[in-house]
């Protein structure tokens, strides 16, 4: 139902990142034929339309949507560039970094392009739009350098660990679900609940993504597996085995993946980390309740769904 | 004349770089504190004042122009924050630099984090305000890219060097010249007026630059002198040699100090280099012209002034 609105959301991705220096266009062109699930400009729109934007609203409203949900998918590349380059990645999306290509130097300077790009679009936004996306962006970061700075903490707890997990990933899920509902002027009570949903969904994304580094196959996922453990970062499977299993510290530092794998099977935390996920994608779900019956919500609710068994 | 204004920048400053996150909190503390001119919050409150701007109007024009002289400071200070990884900086204005402190990841985070927190400010900007420094912080990083892709160019000619330093510097300036007539609600002569005087300001400010790197000393500028050189980084007193000096890419390639300020002296690049900023400082004192006699009209020429014969 959204292809119209993604394919502007594409369009205008060309625009904005478009650039007379020649390899700022070139990583724009990579970043974008790179693809990616789109899974937040998704998210946003089909917020927009739960809380009653589209056919009933004015074409400007859709655009004013459309436009947050180029805001937040440039938001997204800007922080994975920059990531690459803090965990040395060289894959992702089955594609060299801008770190590998580039180098480091080049990549900060993409990244950077990529995000100040999102300044112009925000001119046409409402002050309260700016604030949220500002919000979002402030807390991405933070959440980036928390977990940074909780490299190789094997003592961390769960709850430092969903605090990391709100802010470096749920916050962005968070401001698609709000600013969606924001752009169709839904109710107050409308945009709580798709902020609430995003925000849920965000927290079940990353301990799914944690889940994958551990699980996932590379060839589906398009980027190698164990590299946030190789970098210290403690997922909510380790973490819940860290806490419990006597010995776990050892084998994780020692780094055997099939020992770990085992362990993390063995000792319920991989089961553990899927329930606790789940639990959270029903609450995502549950939030959605207050909206009227629509099209866009049955999407949200099986997008809900697609987070959890999704395996790239 | 700016006393209150500038103060209040300083507040808006430590407000807006304010964060539980322990890392992002010192690390701005250590930027705000460690000072710097405010150059561009100054240009920007002085062109306020010059377009009409202060006692005549309302108290939330000046609010308007506080908060974009805060915002055009974020800006500087995230990109000095993303240099110094580049350059691999240690020392900037007598301080340990980000990165010496705490390694290039973190300091990655925390440009990242300053630049994010100007989000917030654009939430009272106009759309206009908004496009003006979404373009501004485009041209920036555009220019350091351009910068970065031709370190160790020798064969840069003289026009390339200045369209790097028009965007990678100059932008900014122009930007503040623009945005404190339009929070002043100047006519568009003077708006366009004060966007050339920060514009040409800006290239003369970025020869200077250059010129201090070679010729500056260390305890005055707070960093080590050659700094761009010895990264390639081509000043326009270095590309005049190069142009007309045989033996000039040898002597910049040895890279023997003494040796390099001689010939650049011998050879009459440094007077060039001298002479084209004046022009350029020319330019900026006569597009002043169009304004109405004022104490901030006075305060730009002489500031024109000083950015040609600081040492720091």
């Amino acid at each position: 139902m959204l292809d119209r609105e993604l394919a502007l959301v594409e369009s205008n991705l060309r625009r904005v990142l478009s650039s007379d220096v020649g390899l700022l266009r070139t990583a724009a062109d990579l970043l974008i034929l790179a693809g990616g699930k789109r899974l937040r400009p998704t998210i946003l729109l089909l917020a927009y339309h739960a809380a009653g934007g589209g056919e009933a609203r004015a074409a400007q409203d859709t655009r004013g949507a459309v436009s947050l949900a180029t805001a937040v998918e440039l938001l997204h590349t800007a922080s994975l560039v920059h990531d690459d380059i803090n965990d040395k990645s060289e894959l992702r999306r089955g594609q060299a970094t801008i770190n590998a290509r580039w180098g480091d130097g080049l990549a900060l300077l993409v990244g950077d392009f990529v995000f100040v790009r999102l300044l112009g679009l925000l001119a046409t936004c409402s002050p309260r739009e700016i604030r949220i996306l500002g919000d979002c962006c402030t807390a991405v970061v933070e959440g980036e350098t928390l977990q940074m700075l909780h490299r190789g903490d094997w003592g961390m707890d769960e709850a430092l660990y969903l605090a990391i997990a709100r802010r470096k990933t749920a916050s962005l899920f968070a401001a698609c679900g709000e600013l969606g509902a924001i752009a169709a002027a839904g109710t107050e009570e409308q945009i709580a609940a798709l902020a609430e949903y995003g925000e849920n969904l965000g927290v079940a994304f990353q301990i799914q993504d944690d889940t994958l580094d551990l699980v996932g196959q590379e060839e589906v996922l398009g980027k190698p597996v164990f590299l946030d453990l190789d970098h210290g970062s403690v997922g909510l499977a380790a973490q819940y085995a860290l806490e419990r299993e006597a010995g776990a510290v050892e084998i994780l530092r020692a780094g055997n993946r099939a020992q770990i794998t085992r362990m993390l099977q063995d000792s319920g935390a991989l089961a553990y980390a899927a329930r606790t996920a789940c639990a959270f994608i029903g609450r995502a779900r549950s939030a959605l309740a207050v909206l009227p019956d629509s099209q866009a919500r049955d999407e949200l609710q099986r997008l809900a769904e697609y987070v959890i068994i999704r395996d790239r």
